[in-house]
């Protein structure tokens, strides 16, 4: 047997069957409840069960309520935000077709290259890490370069900016163009108003907002959006991300197309009946509550928040890192100590900034003050003086 | 809002919160056990966290294990089978490179046109459904076409026949080939004998042979699918599953690349542990043993396998429809009484076969049995007289 010189035992492997205790204050994944964890570990069944086909319609139907979208489709990616983000483009962006970009963060950078990789002709308005772009430029952008498509990034996770898609959507419909709005960091936390923004393509995680563990990728397609899909002649360069055959399989035929993540499945529906519990206007309230007090409290002990006040997203806050003080010692000593992940910045933004997230059930007066009171304790231990 | 409209309770929706009881007699997904579900509902850490990196760093070993692979990597695709499989075609079959693809079911079809939409020129052995290649046209063919890359399937999921990759590998590193193997049915079930056979690259899933819920995919490259991979001047077309950016998260740097799916790695683990606790050759020949007595006691009452016995799974038993029965009658009859899942065929083996999988914890004799008492009871019941 070629695998007698490989014979692992488990007392070989170091990592301890039990994980720490961690409290997810980072940009995610964040904070899962008990029941969702309940719901994960219930046993499977087949892919086209018929249980499994009406799990798989219910978190279709509560998706619209998380997205705000009433026609056209919801369906979910057997992957991570990202493969959601490459559906978008590997389905929307054929090779060669014009792909207009607002680029102010590391995510519209991540979606250029996965573009350019399909071939696109890309166009970019840029605009510096935490920036947001306004009505009359956003406009202006696209009736210059007539794009096919157009993208932004709703809530940009790299730097905390939220972008107003209104004015994006309003210019590119003019202009015949359809619209793919990254809402990774803020579909379940803020309202992402599909339908009354006007986005023909959103794609999104199940961790952060929905406060599930990461793996699958939720999406909404407008009316125009499907019927560009079914207009589309050329294959997707990518089969196992190809939506018209998901579409197929989630909502049509149910004809098999790949093994779906039953587990993930079940955890994402007790996670979403979880938000229909709540509420959906409660949690985003909820959530839009703690950034206030969150963004006093930073203010109070004189530090300062990266992005400018109109245009932050509630559920993830960027601190600008006080002079004098590593950023990384701190962010070590949180989560050596009391087991607190928060997340630094990373390309133009490293060690400039903190990016605390503020979400699900961490999302709390109490939980927030207990987080507070350790990070100032972390940065006072690291030579900022309060 | 937008989403008032969308106003849904738990009482609107009709799918129990407790899954049906299932016995997962199909070619997947398998029986999950217990401490593997205890596994995966354990609390998420964040996927760069020094705990995650240890978990993936382990997986990586034990995966070694199941592989049967000593140098090269070892490494777990953020998506299903499927998604490992066009990994391994969008990393490996640059466009206009030649493929060769050893075509004998539904999954050979299927890479091809994954091979397709990456744009490559394809030539293809064709066999029918259930069949198998023999060494000397296997060998044959490669030398007739010298291609860039060979690629067939290790165990055919759609028709239960066991192809060996010895002549194949063999003919192809003669001709300078790289060799891509579906190990999607066979990884932990059966010995894959990744080194000794000389495979390249090998995807596989997390359920079937290794009886964890679907959703990860994991692989194995030799040194010399490594080499190819740094040598690759053309970024691959897919940025998510872009195995030069996924092998530096999961093994090199641990920079950043997408959100991984935390609580299935726990799973994964679990999975390979308890694998590796049984000894993965006292695993084979449990399955092995399963086998002989499934085809033995099927034999008995007079139904045929539709492989020859050489080249039979021994994890996914085909079996011919008797005259007269209606399959989807008798799957319908067993899903509905005792809860359990087999499969049909489809394809050209529509109404014609059974797909039944004896695996992980169903792999018993305890197991076999009742299965095999129900199933003749749902033939009977279907007028075949045993």
């Amino acid at each position: 047997m070629s695998a007698a010189h490989h014979h692992l035992s488990v007392h070989d492997l170091s990592a301890p069957p039990e994980p720490p205790n961690r409290y997810l204050f980072g940009p995610g994944p964040s904070m899962v409840h008990p029941r969702v964890y309940q719901a994960l570990s219930k046993p499977i069944v087949g892919h086209l069960d018929p249980y499994f086909i009406q799990v798989m319609h219910e978190v279709q139907e509560l998706l619209k309520i998380a997205f705000g979208s009433g026609g056209g489709s919801t369906l979910v990616i057997s992957g991570t935000g990202s493969a959601g983000m490459e559906a978008a483009v590997a389905n929307f962006v054929e090779p060669a077709a014009k792909l207009a970009v607002f680029a102010n963060g590391y995510f519209s950078d991540r979606l250029t290259e996965m573009a350019r990789r399909q071939g696109a002709e890309i166009v970019r308005l840029e605009k510096a890490w935490g920036q947001t772009f306004a009505d009359d430029e956003a406009s202006e952008f696209i009736r210059r370069e007539k794009p096919k498509v157009v993208a932004y990034v709703h809530a940009e996770t790299s730097t905390g900016a939220l972008q107003s898609g209104r004015a994006i959507c309003a210019a590119a419909h003019e202009a015949g163009s359809l619209v793919i709005a990254d809402c990774v960091t803020s579909l379940g936390g803020l309202p992402v108003e599909f339908d009354q923004t006007g986005i023909d393509v959103a794609y999104s995680c199940t961790q952060k907002g929905l406060s599930c563990p990461p793996g699958l990728s939720p999406m909404a397609l407008s009316e125009r959006a499907m019927a560009w899909l079914r207009a589309r002649t050329a294959p997707a360069r990518s089969w196992y991300l190809d939506l018209k055959l998901i579409h197929d399989y989630s909502t049509v035929s149910h004809r098999y197309h790949h093994t779906a993540p039953i587990s993930m499945f079940y955890a994402l529906r007790e996670a979403l009946l979880m938000i229909s519990e709540e509420g959906i206007e409660n949690r985003w309230e909820r959530h839009r509550s703690c950034h206030q007090v969150f963004v006093r409290e930073i203010e109070g002990v004189g530090l300062r928040m990266h992005v400018s006040s109109a245009h932050r997203i509630p559920t993830l806050n960027t601190v600008l890192v006080p002079g004098g003080v590593d950023e990384g010692r701190v962010r070590k000593r949180l989560l050596e100590g009391p087991g607190i992940e928060i997340a630094g910045g990373f390309g133009p933004l490293a060690g400039k900034i903190f990016r605390i997230g503020v979400m699900g059930p961490l999302a709390t007066e109490d939980n927030l003050q207990f987080f507070l009171a350790e990070f100032n304790k972390a940065l006072r231990a690291e030579g900022y003086s309060i």
